[in-house]
């Protein structure tokens, strides 16, 4: 059947009228959202992914679905992001979890747990081993969908402007250290300090603090803080990995049309994975220019680290014994632990001890 | 301004003429592929995260574009896929670039090199240290566009129905081993035979084979290899870790609007990390099982191990020579992977270190 320009506009006024509605719904499923995170925009990796999901999100719905990203402080200040959605004050934010363990200690398994779980194994136990279950429930009560949404992997243990010999050397140590590193830290006899980030260089030179930590090599040469304390501690015993959420205010999730909540836990799940590919290329080329600029390189002494870890076990048990929610996650997370440790010996570590002692140094 | 029933017509009527070339577009973009993959659906893992691809595409796109997932020998042969997808007989396919190490060398980069690096390493020199870029020029003479989506992690070594003791106890073992793999062992010994997986029990227990390899506890339990061969080696140096890929015909990617190459990167992207953490929590748990059932688990001895890194880098070296494209792979990934090395010895392999000295066993 051969159509005339005619009967093509006839045809298409035809069917306009009757896809209408459709359009209209269109119309309505054009959504602008706001996400606010914990991060400055210097932290440029961590900034970056939350910007590829707002990118995706973008593409994925044909410019339909525009989430605008705000960076700490810009809307709500950098620790605020969980109040903000849980109030709806924004739709979602971009956030570290162990920010939040004043509103509940539980809040930490979302994060890492001192002397835990690697990125590997961590998001394989949210994903696959009941974590995100728990965690969720958890959430829930605050209006909250939680997404993993990224991870720094294992963090550095942070710079010393003296040698730290032995456990004994913390003695007095003030310390730019929070949350629960904080907590296991003050009971080794540190003097931990809350300090912002933009405010740690100067502390440090000024000696109002002895050490601090903060993410690892790409994000701490920012700070400049090898210019003012050469020791640089590993590894970062109390983040063994760093795990960030997406969260989402529920009511606002429910309102979403399945092609949209889709494209934000897809977008999600890539950001997890590009994030963490990207600290792994920026943190070892900053490592060998903080080197060749004199920062020296050191292991915790072993009396610390197992000093350290024998505290964080009894703060654990300690606080399984006062909060419910807290030792279901706990018995979950070493449940899905005892399993990987024997495993993950005998295929990753096993492989990369038999490289490292091959090819020492 | 108040809009009556009738201007409200009267604008739809309007504004559909403007767009009936829009709906035309939509129509289009109604699109159905098919993707192949070189897995079996026994291989639950695998066959699944090809699943969660298209069926986020479909998510993504309101059901507009269609990827139905072919498992090996449903419409191509398991080993057929880069053809396939080269020739345009099929839009897009899921598999493992060291199939095709026959057509050059140089794809074992996209996969896992022995003795190499293990799977965050390895993603992070694809997607930040120019793996990809180097890989994507090779593919492009193939009319293949290549994104990472998928690993199975560092692998298992394999079952032995004898103890190996020594690399001398290799010597005329026959064995079920492809690709590189098979290179270095024929250089230590063994005779290695190419039997697809659904024969290789039979094999095993008859004695046509003295031992196989296949992939990792969950998926190797379920082939019953147990019951036939007791020592089960690590760790599969062969393949540190098994990254996979979709391959989609370069001139199809192109027709393509936007949103929906949006859909299958950030689909491959989610599927990378969610395939990985899927074999990280189901191979722990077919571990527990295997040994409960008399499995004995063993490390290859040191000194084959060595002998297979030393041959190894020995034909790398040769292979340099003979081919340019290998050589820039091999000399891009060996850069990335020195940074890694003292990074990771710091950080990751740093923190499980001492919690495997703290708690053995």
């Amino acid at each position: 059947m051969s159509t005339s320009r005619r009967q093509l506009l006839a045809a298409a006024g035809a069917s306009a009228l009757a896809i209408a509605p459709q359009a209209n719904a269109q119309t309505a499923t054009a959504i602008r959202w706001r996400m606010v995170t914990s991060y400055p925009k210097s932290l440029d990796v961590l900034h970056g992914g939350c910007e590829l999901i707002a990118r995706r999100v973008s593409e994925l719905t044909n410019g339909q679905f525009i989430i605008s990203v705000h960076s700490a402080g810009e809307v709500v200040p950098a620790l605020a992001v969980f109040d903000a959605v849980s109030n709806n004050t924004v739709q979602c934010g971009h956030t570290a979890a162990y920010y939040y363990i004043g509103k509940d200690t539980s809040f930490i398994f979302d994060t890492a747990l001192p002397f835990g779980m690697n990125a590997r194994n961590h998001v394989a136990w949210l994903r696959h081993g009941g974590g995100l279950e728990l965690l969720r429930d958890l959430y829930k009560k605050s209006s909250i969908l939680n997404i993993p949404a990224g991870n720094t992997g294992a963090q550095a243990g942070g710079w010393f402007r003296k040698e730290i010999k032995s456990v004994k050397d913390l003695k007095g140590l003030r310390m730019r250290i929070p949350g629960w590193g904080a907590r296991i830290m003050a009971e080794l006899g540190v003097i931990p300090q809350n300090i912002p980030g933009g405010e740690v260089y100067a502390a440090l030179e000024k000696g109002t603090i002895d050490a601090t930590e903060w993410v690892g090599p790409h994000d701490d040469e920012k700070l400049s803080l090898f210019k003012v304390a050469s020791n640089y501690y590993f590894p970062g015993w109390w983040e063994p990995c760093g795990q960030l959420s997406m969260y989402i205010n529920t009511s606002e999730w429910e309102k979403l049309p399945k092609q949209y909540q889709s494209a934000i836990e897809t977008a999600c799940g890539e950001a997890y994975s590009q994030m963490l590919s990207e600290y792994d290329a920026k943190n070892p080329t900053a490592l060998r220019r903080l080197v060749s600029q004199g920062t020296k390189l050191r292991r915790f002494p072993n009396d610390l680290l197992q000093a350290a870890n024998k505290k964080s076990n009894e703060l654990f048990e300690e606080e399984s014994n006062k909060n419910p929610a807290f030792k279901a996650l706990l018995t979950s997370y070493r449940e899905f632990e005892k399993l990987q440790t024997p495993w993950y010996g005998l295929s990753e570590y096993g492989m990369e001890s038999f490289m490292r002692r091959s090819n020492p140094g």
